[in-house]
């Protein structure tokens, strides 16, 4: 069934998802913050853009958010302008951000004032997983507003899971960060360990991928490790940001995570080595930059 | 071809190995400290056991080590009827003993002294690997030295790889527990979370399982965690040993491994706990007891 969808924020993942709902027969209308990236989307999928996320609410059974942080969902949804403005009772929300818990209880609360449906959906894949169609989407909110946009979500991922009420999807993600931290950490200190050996890092990634330190991280990503390119998945800054909201969630639940405190506080060295746009495995360039200065 | 070979150590993963060994048509002499586990062996695999190392490596053409650790290791090798006292020149001595990178250096210098062959050969796979015949072995040393032991090692290995000089088999070995120590504590981590933001955690693996924080120990551990069931796979007692050598080497190298340090430190702490021999994804168990203390 065709849909009419807003789409606003046309990012390195927004770009691709818009077009695969293009693609799939909706009716897409798109905001971006800079109207160019709207106008080249048009030119390519069709569809049509504006220049309000107001504007791009009105009419629309969904409204698609896929936005940087906190601060900018709350001004596409609350600002001036925003979707509130022209949002019509009983569409759907759904965000995509990778948000705090406390700006999805807050969307979640003037969905119910405002009466329309929100779900909160996170997703995992990358860039890649956007572009191909092959995303995991793991959402959190009422059963039947997962029901409702589950056909539209399907256009681009390969999993679409309903986790729990609203601030699930978000909760399922942090887990995803906090697990994908341990693992880089250890494979950047595994990788520093076999190059300050002397050994041949191709050789030993060989001999253990297949074993109980295998990881998807050492599968896809010791290849540009040992050949020092970080220009490509996903950024330090990002990764900052999504740890940041990990560990002030788990202080407020009264949870320990001390391997993510201190991975997240290697990443911000990263930064100020100038690396926050370098993709999440150059833990192992910090490794290698201490050790030269001993 | 046959080969007449001496089997000293019978313990989890040397009891199946060796019978692996006999099955394949070999002449197997074995060696255990303590003698009941070598008899109980020779009746159920044949062969012959004897009562000191040095008369299992009389005529051998291969002597295979498979003991604790460093001190198990000197005391079998160089200790009073030790291999040393039994072992003939041109003989080839294979060590399956995770141990440290100095005493891999000690014993290929008595060989080279004495004039027989030596390989370090550290296993990875477990106890169901060596059962099953499936486990990996990096291998230090000759070439020829590796292309003597190739096939009779490969009577319980899926993969066997010659990594380097004397020594390249313990450094890879170690650059495996350093990745596994990371993606378990951060596997750990991301299910601690989850449980204290009161998520599904059967359902927040299988929606993060497979993509970029996905592991082998996610796969293969999550089910027994959420059960808190540590009575199985690899102790923490062996990992502490092990996370022990892996520092004292990467400190002789001048490589970091802050991680690594904290994980170990956890360990000990397990170790306090009482759970030297529980499974080390225990680390899950160690953040639940801290959790309740808030």
């Amino acid at each position: 069934m065709s849909m009419r969808i807003a789409f606003i924020g046309l990012g390195v993942m927004g770009y691709p998802m818009a077009g695969h709902l293009k693609k799939a027969g909706h009716t897409v209308c798109v905001y971006n913050r800079t109207t160019l990236k709207a106008e080249r989307w048009v030119d390519r999928f069709g569809g049509m853009f504006v220049s309000t996320p107001a504007e791009a609410a009105v009419g629309a059974d969904l409204v698609i958010t896929c936005v940087g942080n906190d601060d900018d969902l709350r001004s596409v949804i609350e600002g001036p302008a925003g979707v509130l403005c022209g949002m019509q009772p009983g569409a759907l929300l759904v965000d995509h951000t990778t948000a705090s818990a406390s700006i999805t209880r807050e969307l979640a609360t003037l969905a119910r004032v405002h009466e329309y449906d929100f779900l909160d959906a996170p997703v995992s894949g990358g860039q890649q997983g956007a572009e191909n169609g092959t995303l995991t989407i793991m959402c959190g909110g009422r059963q039947e507003s997962f029901e409702r946009a589950r056909p539209v979500l399907s256009c681009y991922a390969k999993a679409v899971q309903l986790m729990g009420d609203s601030g699930a999807g978000q909760l399922t993600k942090m887990v995803n960060q906090i697990c994908v931290a341990g693992v880089v950490q250890g494979l950047a200190e595994g990788m520093a360990f076999a190059e300050s050996a002397g050994l041949d890092p191709h050789q030993v990634i060989n001999a253990v991928s297949q074993g109980a330190a295998g990881s998807w991280q050492m599968t896809h990503r010791h290849d540009t490790m040992i050949r020092g390119e970080y220009d490509h998945g996903f950024a330090v800054d990002w990764m900052r940001k999504d740890l940041d909201i990990c560990l002030r969630e788990a202080a407020d639940n009264g949870c320990e995570l001390p391997l993510t405190e201190l991975v997240n506080e290697f990443y911000r060295e990263i930064q100020r080595m100038g690396g926050g746009r370098w993709d999440t495995s150059s833990l192992l360039k910090r490794l290698q930059a201490r050790r030269v200065r001993h």
